[in-house]
């Protein structure tokens, strides 16, 4: 199989929340073709241990290699935080996750009085929010807190609902006391949740997520390494799910603002 | 492999909620051996789609047949609901499920004034419940409704939550103002929660799980195929996971009252 310019762009989640920055990533980059791959059928991500999202993530990753991506987008923080340094060091082609761009942007929009992060269970476990912080400026405090309910009320479309209130409030209750100006939305389904998240946090915190400054850094990698798109047409996309799904579309088009149209993949993802 | 009264009882579920099961079958039964598998890696299973809960349940199946298993129990509705009947098709040993046993405690309980049933997605999307009473007393009316963040509350240990009071009032709402004076927690996870969802059904209410009458209805078939355990010792019990959860350990401890061993299983629990 030849990679080059005209290849697709692999993204990745264990569900529809990658999808958030497949939107950040078709805006920045229109010309470019996208294969999208969500795990329904394992999904959650973040509750599960490190050994299991690191095989979950190389199997997903591989499936998106056999599809002939040219780049890989690890739009999902569990899958970063655990599995990042491995994809980076196996894999010949780019890889970028999330957590540098979620910390990037934090930084850039903290004025100095702390940043919080909500993430999973792994996420949070990992340090890696906090770690990536620390190497940009290691002056600022980080409040790191473990959200497990966000994703199941994002994946039932519950972004509205009381329970997302309550869960909101219960969560960010350790944060909103200290003191945090910025707050990061540490999992790629938490901008689902962003209007409930925002009330709670309050009108004087920033919420930032990673959407916007990896798509930057997927364009900037594919410039040095000469692999953008010339094409000047719209590109094309693929939706593959282990697991068929109505609520992914109905959420999917949501978020995209148009039809999806989705292949089932069987077999734990391997099903080449 | 010899299958004699002497081998295990195999019981799965996809994570914690099985073991409310266990714990009236070992009550029960205690000279018999046992073999659990938590599919731990791969939970929820109500949330996702047929075909996916039926491909999990023969795999988890077929790793307890693998284990030398005298009898299924399969301790989960949502793979009750869409695999009971093909598992008890291709399998030799005797399949009981958490469904029948349900409803038999249902309209046992029941005076007459209907019956509530709680469950995930997949269960009340298959009429299960509904089919499973009716055959036994059509007369009964039935209302079912789906209560999908039910597992990842009990999952998380929430279940003296006030997240978990507020889910049970949504779930519960379309129930107890119509006129019902049983409800089925037809889910394993849901005795977790029975606490609070006994609360907000109101004392009128019956609460109802398929625990003892599966129990029972294990006794029967052992005994009708002459596979009792004669032993007169306290039974053996393994505890197989596809994922290392510290929560499951946690729970399941409560749950049982001792302390659990568990084996890790990899590979999507296809393993052996």
């Amino acid at each position: 199989m030849v990679i080059d310019a005209k290849s697709p762009i692999g993204v990745f989640d264990s569900g529809v929340g990658g999808l958030t920055v497949l939107r950040s990533l078709e805006k920045l980059l229109p010309n470019e073709n996208f294969i999208y791959y969500g795990d329904t059928a394992r999904v959650p991500y973040g509750n599960k241990s490190d050994s299991t999202v690191l095989t979950y993530a190389f199997e997903d990753a591989l499936f998106l290699l056999r599809k002939g991506a040219k780049l890989l987008v690890v739009a999902c923080n569990s899958a970063t935080s655990v599995a990042f340094g491995d994809l980076q060091t196996y894999f010949k082609i780019p890889v970028i996750g999330v957590i540098n761009p979620g910390a990037k942007a934090a930084v850039k929009a903290s004025k100095g009085g702390g940043i919080g992060v909500l993430g999973t269970a792994a996420t949070i476990r990992s340090n890696a929010y906090q770690k990536a912080i620390s190497a940009l400026n290691p002056e600022l405090s980080v409040k790191a807190v473990s959200c497990p309910l966000f994703v199941p009320l994002a994946e039932e479309g519950l972004e509205n609902d009381e329970l997302s209130i309550l869960a909101a409030k219960k969560y960010l209750e350790p944060i909103v006391n200290s003191s945090i100006d910025t707050l990061v939305l540490g999992c790629t389904h938490y901008p689902l949740l962003a209007e409930v998240i925002g009330k709670v946090a309050g009108s004087s915190v920033t919420l930032v997520d990673s959407a916007d400054t990896a798509a930057a850094e997927v364009k900037s990698v594919l410039s040095t390494s000469r692999l953008l798109n010339p094409s000047s047409q719209k590109g094309e996309f693929s939706f593959y799910l282990s697991d068929f799904q109505e609520h992914f579309l109905s959420i999917g088009e949501r978020i995209l603002g148009r039809k999806l149209q989705v292949t089932r993949v069987t077999n734990c993802s391997t099903d080449f």
